[in-house]
């Protein structure tokens, strides 16, 4: 049974059962509640792909996550399935991306071949969506352009940072952080920098290469620690890293240095001592993405960020 | 640009040209080379949800996870993308079925309504693919039936955490486990139970609901713990619960009990002390489970299942 075998029967066009099926564009009530009719005494299914052909959509929304192994990727996917899911879409999540604009364009092509209904990606190097169809990108900073941006509050992350680790011992701060040119970190090292130098505090900044992996940055982190006694480091498993290179050199944190993670890692909780840190909440942004998404599907035309707050999760690893 | 505006170029029909871009049946070779003439002057870009409608194959598959935040699954995935994508499948994943048999019938309905070539799912209780397109279970106990399974070695991991624990001064060992109904959880532990027997150890069982959070998990292992001098529990985040309690109540691990997870989750390297656990190396059964389906697109009809090794993580937790 098919979209024109219901059309047949009902002696009206495939056009006028499409536009039945989907509740959209004019038909009078005599004719709708005729193929209404038939379709029930037929039991007809509406096939997802044929529908594509008709009505241009598929209700598939395809995510783009740089990878799915990290726990705070796969907390957004979950926020946006808990908005997506109950509304009918199915998502199509492609991973692995990293941070390679190509794979990100392979990726959005992929999905384009399957007629998805909307995109919500990672950040990456995107200033006009070009593509023609709803596109949100998450994990942004807070660049004004014609993208959707859903945007984690790194301003405020930065200057809750430094009031976790502030107090009247603190000599010298050293902040690893990701290359400065990732708009993310940019933004959120900016902020740190403001909110020290407003506490006339010193600093260093120490830059990891995105290649080098947690026991470098550990090691770089405590090469010259006895000029600090605070560390603000990348996230919570560059910081679980340092917890343990400390450990074996007999530092105790956060009595010879304070540390501060990011991210509300689950294996925050879990070290000795635990770990202060800042929630960017991602479930928060997934379902801020999600809702943003729709309403472009549904015809939004505005461009305006949208700002999620953070949470300090204050622990035993700062004073 | 349609493959029927392609055909009538071409002066052949729809179908022919079907064949010549799917590189599936009969085509002289004269037309060939006419047809694809024109669809490189027309920089014809095959759709494919109107290919799906053609061939019958989406190039997509279908993966069913319980949920997307555990890094077991999260790996899982991983693990079948990286055998998939290279063969030009796109990956769509559904999560949060959670362990209700309703909800994954209702995934994979969601999936066959987008022509999916293939599905690979968690294991539920479903013993016929009745739903006529390959179908790979994952994360299953090695029952053989109509179903091809991926099971890991869960006798062989029973047998391996008992020799983890085993030394001259255990007393007896409590094993935490889910409901025994679920067949992996029944499979892990009669391999446990029959090692425990084999050298002659005591032990005593506590079922854990689903439903139970971690934290309570850990008061009812530690509720007689005098009795015990070993614990076998669920996985890697019961046991950093269990070690975080221990803790607090100043009993010390492996002196007072010796503790093994499962699972080899990140956290199990960060606890102190660090955990003894059982790899099931989720990306190979990711990887073994792409690869089955591959072979079924492809019209293989085993449904023989494979069976994917542990490995044994010696940590602190154990002596």
């Amino acid at each position: 049974m098919t979209i024109r075998d219901i059309a047949k029967l009902a002696n009206v066009s495939v056009a006028t059962v499409s536009r039945i099926i989907n509740n959209s564009g004019k038909v009078s009530e005599e004719t709708r509640n005729k193929v209404i009719k038939i379709i029930k005494e037929n039991n007809y299914q509406p096939n997802q792909v044929a529908r594509t052909l008709y009505q241009k959509r598929s209700k598939m929304i395809g995510i783009i996550v740089p990878t799915i192994d990290n726990v705070f990727y796969a907390r957004i996917i979950n926020g946006i399935q808990s908005v997506l899911q109950p509304s009918g879409y199915t998502c199509l999540v492609y991973s692995g991306v990293g941070s390679s604009n190509t794979k990100y364009h392979k990726a959005i092509n992929s999905f384009l071949q399957n007629n998805i209904d909307g995109i919500i990606s990672s950040a990456f190097d995107l200033h006009e969506n070009y593509y023609h169809i709803p596109f949100v990108m998450y994990d942004s900073a807070n660049i004004n352009d014609n993208i959707v941006r859903i945007v984690s509050n790194n301003i405020k992350g930065g200057t809750e940072i430094v009031d976790l680790i502030s107090n009247n011992q603190i000599k010298k701060v050293l902040i690893q952080h990701l290359p400065l040119k990732l708009p993310t970190v940019n933004e959120r090292v900016s902020s740190i920098i403001d909110e020290l130098n407003k506490k006339q505090l010193n600093y260093a900044l120490q830059e990891i290469n995105e290649s080098d992996t947690y026991n470098i940055g550990a090691e770089k982190a405590l090469k010259n620690i006895q000029k600090y006694n605070a560390i603000i480091t990348i996230n919570d498993i560059y910081a679980a890293h340092i917890l343990k290179l400390a450990k074996k050199r007999n530092l105790k944190v956060p009595e010879d240095f304070q540390l501060v993670g990011y991210d509300n890692n689950e294996l925050s909780e879990f070290t000795i001592p635990t770990l202060s840190t800042i929630d960017q909440q991602p479930e928060l942004i997934g379902k801020a993405a999600a809702k943003r998404l729709l309403k472009m599907i549904n015809g939004e035309k505005s461009t305006k960020n949208s700002l999620i707050d953070i949470k300090v999760v204050k622990r035993e690893s700062t004073k």
